[in-house]
């Protein structure tokens, strides 16, 4: 239990005594992003080890219930060691659910329906989000999220993703790298928010892999068909059918699946902590918190992170590097606020794809297109030349600004390894790293990231980089 | 052809008149660099698919024939697509062996042993290096180096490889994945020049995955032993007997061994391009040629890049950036130099080490040890979690000058995917990125590069890293 200094004085507040200096409401990042591993981790599931002259069968099969059993014991281990990790770290953990009484004051209910009124100075609200269900007939009764997959008892089948989300990609990309039939049904564009030509090259990327895509569809209602009359054999797996909708033409479809599965956003949990009895107004759509760029609610002792957020990215290590951000301006000598510009980030597709910085788009917003120099290259990832995988796949971009000395504003990726490739780019990017900047540094042979160091290429050339070398 | 103009008018040539404006000896960093791409790619060809509930059968065979066919093949389609690339540029590839007849005339024979005469206003020598034999009795009739080992009919065996370079520990690391019973010879300490720390954890882990390490003991005779009394019975794979003998103790050694490979160094081919009649002088040990910063001779119309030069580093990249800079010195508008200290550079070992800027101990010499504040961690990389690997086998560490607002000099990691992890951390380090720099980046999730966002232990702490997580 440690004191605040710096904003007691701020406050006036050095009469009052609480039971803490600080609560954290939400314990934060855990299961999700465990899950989230695990399920990265299933995908790295398989190479060629064909054409490095192993003898592995041609036929391999996968065992689902296997699998469901390393991952749960995974994430038992991952929650465990969290726990030990507060305790060593004189935080005092309570398990309970808390909702706000007045600003300083929680009320926390226990799994045994235990009461206990605690104090505080400062109170951060990190309760995060809870995956969405559309209100349409039989979506809660019959339908999954990205939540339930890694329980299912059985291996879910012929599965529909819907949404278009990393998370509707990455859970089609990972079912259909178990040679699962997967469908994904995109209301209208893929990864809102993200650069458009990078999502596009994912949609195709994983087309060629077999994923179906049904754009402009909607579902509207699902229902369970009889027990028994599974139409695709497969044991204990229920069948459903989708009655979808398209957006435009209005057209009805029917189509039967195994399993459906909901990707279509998050809602924040804010709905049982009582806001409103400490004051805080307004929430935003979703549930939402609104806060300022220092992370401070209306209610000036009261502090939101996460994925709790109105309008932020909702990621482990955003929540990460808010807290520690914020706990050092509360209580340490650092007044650096979260940039919630420069966080790179990954979406683990079959074929991973990071960025940093501006998408083209919000380049073209901000900077308008003409000062924009954009530096591109297809290649062939290192991992690939060997099995003879499909030519040149990989792609990368540096979205650049003419007037800046060719700043780099923007860094796509699309290739293997995406995570480990785009995180120390990041720092250069924090550093504000020209074009000529990339253009000096000394590869690494042989990686697939050095292609980011021989970027010659401009797209207003026109020149034909499909058939660029790594 | 095109015609240098900066230069020439700095040197008062105007009005000479040669066949070219820039002839480069030596068609660089194919072959070599192609085996080792094939090395790495042979390298990455088995995972743990059992714990991600793939049915993979326990033990699976490698057939060597079928990988040396499939490195072959693909050597071959680089070398092509290569020369390809070449005759797009407006390059005339003259497929000969040149040599110097004056400053600006060279000698070149073909196979067919046809000479030219060729002359040029400036001449860059970048005829590489050559692995060396020692000069022991056997070596040279009975051994290999790592140039070799992609064309051997028949798999190697039980092999020595007898020096502690990257080329002998990669090449020990990749013939045990494959399963051979290998043995490394040592004269002195591993990986001269890099970390040593590092250094030590990439023999504490080959050790651990079976690899045998002779240390002190140099080979001073190697024998053939009679066909036919193999004691491997590897059917056509010979016997080698191997006399080594301990640097101090003088302890004399006999063992056998189906293959032995060199890897001590290479001496630079200097030897037959005639040198000295274009007035080059004077050269270093082992045939290298001394430049001054602009990789400019004591001929100032003669310059050398890549491995033929004297105490620089020996990777393709570095020789592909140092030309880059010199023909944009020559040519170009720009006079910037190679930059050799942020070079990034991996050793493509079982696990990967990669690394940018100072070792300890080069930091501890240049800035004295009490300036330098080293943050480090031992992490499980994310590859591992699932599968139940060694736990903790990852490091990383990032050496910082306290007098220079921790300013980060040295960046070590030793895990999966270095070379992925390393190139982008190393655009931070030119760009002088300090350790707050580091700390305000925001991870990717899951990736093992995050690790590098949250080092907050310090070597001088004395904590226990070997427990972090990550
Ligand atoms: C399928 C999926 C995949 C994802 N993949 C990635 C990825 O690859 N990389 C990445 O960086 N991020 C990923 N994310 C996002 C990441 O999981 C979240 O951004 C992160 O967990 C946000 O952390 P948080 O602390 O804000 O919220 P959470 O981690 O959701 O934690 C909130 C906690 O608060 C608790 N809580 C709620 N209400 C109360 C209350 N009244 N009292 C007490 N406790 C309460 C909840 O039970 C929960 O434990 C993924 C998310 C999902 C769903
Ligand atoms: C086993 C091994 C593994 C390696 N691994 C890596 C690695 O992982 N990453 C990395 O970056 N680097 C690696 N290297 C180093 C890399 O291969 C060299 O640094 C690089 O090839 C140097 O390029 P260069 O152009 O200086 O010389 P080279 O590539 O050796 O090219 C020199 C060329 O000049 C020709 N030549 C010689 N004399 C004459 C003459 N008189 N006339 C005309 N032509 C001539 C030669 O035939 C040759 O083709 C490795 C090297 C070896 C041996
Ligand atoms: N790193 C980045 O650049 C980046 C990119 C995207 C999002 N984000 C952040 O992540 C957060 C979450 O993003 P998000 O709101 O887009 O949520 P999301 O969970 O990322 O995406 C929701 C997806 O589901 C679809 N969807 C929503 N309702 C649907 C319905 N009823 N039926 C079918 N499909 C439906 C959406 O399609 P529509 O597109 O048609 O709505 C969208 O594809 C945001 O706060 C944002 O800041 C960051
Ligand atoms: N990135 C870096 O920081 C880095 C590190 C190392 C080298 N380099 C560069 O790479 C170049 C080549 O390095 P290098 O000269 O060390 O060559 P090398 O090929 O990298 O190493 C030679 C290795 O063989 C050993 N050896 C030499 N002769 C031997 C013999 N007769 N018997 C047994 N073992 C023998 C050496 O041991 P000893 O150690 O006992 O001599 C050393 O381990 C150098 O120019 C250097 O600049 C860079």
């Amino acid at each position: 239990n440690f004191r605040a200094s710096k904003d007691q004085q701020e406050d006036g507040e050095l009469d009052a005594t609480y039971d803490y200096d600080l609560v954290v409401i939400g314990g934060g990042s855990g299961g999700s992003a465990a899950s989230k591993e695990a399920a990265f981790l299933g995908k790295k599931s398989r190479n060629d080890s064909h054409a490095f002259g192993w003898n592995t069968p041609d036929k391999v099969r996968h065992d689902w219930n296997k699998m469901v059993e390393k991952i749960q014991e995974h994430i038992k281990s991952l929650n465990s060691s969290y726990q030990e990790e507060l305790r060593d770290k004189k935080v005092d953990y309570i398990n309970a659910y808390a909702s706000f009484l007045d600003p300083h004051t929680l009320k926390t209910v226990d799994k045994t329906n235990e009461e206990r009124i605690i104090t505080a100075q400062h109170i951060v609200i990190t309760t995060g989000g809870i995956l969405r269900y559309p209100s349409i007939p039989g979506a809660k009764e019959y339908c999954i999220t990205s939540d339930d997959i890694f329980s299912l008892p059985h291996s879910p089948g012929k599965t529909l993703c819907v949404g278009a989300s990393y998370i509707a990609l990455e859970c089609a990309g990972f079912l259909n790298g178990l040679g699962l039939e997967v469908e994904v049904m995109v209301r209208s564009i893929l990864l809102r928010g993200f650069d458009q030509q990078m999502a596009e090259r994912i949609g195709k990327n994983m087309k060629e892999k077999g994923v179906k895509f049904s754009r402009g569809f909607v579902p509207i209602k699902i229902e369970k068909v009889q027990d028994g009359s599974s139409v695709f054999r497969l044991g204990r797996t229920p069948t459903l059918k989708v009655t979808s909708k398209h957006q435009e033409s209005g057209e009805i479809r029917e189509d039967m699946y195994n399993t459906v599965l909901f990707a279509i956003g998050r809602d924040a949990c804010t709905d049982e902590i009582a806001a409103e009895k400490a004051g805080i107004i307004p929430f935003s759509r979703f549930s939402r918190v609104i806060v300022d760029e220092a992370e401070r609610t209306n209610v000036k002792n009261i502090f939101a992170i996460g994925d709790v957020l109105d309008g932020k990215l909702e990621l482990t290590p955003v929540a990460i590097q808010a807290g520690i951000r914020l706990s050092r301006r509360l209580y340490g000598s650092q007044d650096s606020l979260m940039d919630y510009i420069n966080v790179p980030t990954v979406i683990f597709t079959p074929i991973e794809y990071g960025s940093v910085g501006l998408s083209e788009e919000a380049a073209i917003e901000r900077f308008g297109a003409a000062d924009l120099e954009i530096y591109h290259k297809s290649f062939k990832p290192v991992e690939y030349t060997l099995p003879k995988k499909v030519e040149n796949v990989g792609y990368a971009k540096l979205i650049c600004i003419k007037s800046l000395n060719e700043r780099v504003v923007g860094l796509h990726y699309f290739g293997p390894n995406a995570g480990e490739v785009t995180q120390g780019f990041a720092l250069g990017l924090k550093l504000n790293a020209s074009k000529a900047d990339f253009d000096s540094l000394v590869g690494i042979h042989p990686t697939t990231a050095e292609v980011l160091t021989t970027l010659r290429f401009t797209k207003a050339s026109g020149q034909d980089v499909s058939k660029g070398k790594c």
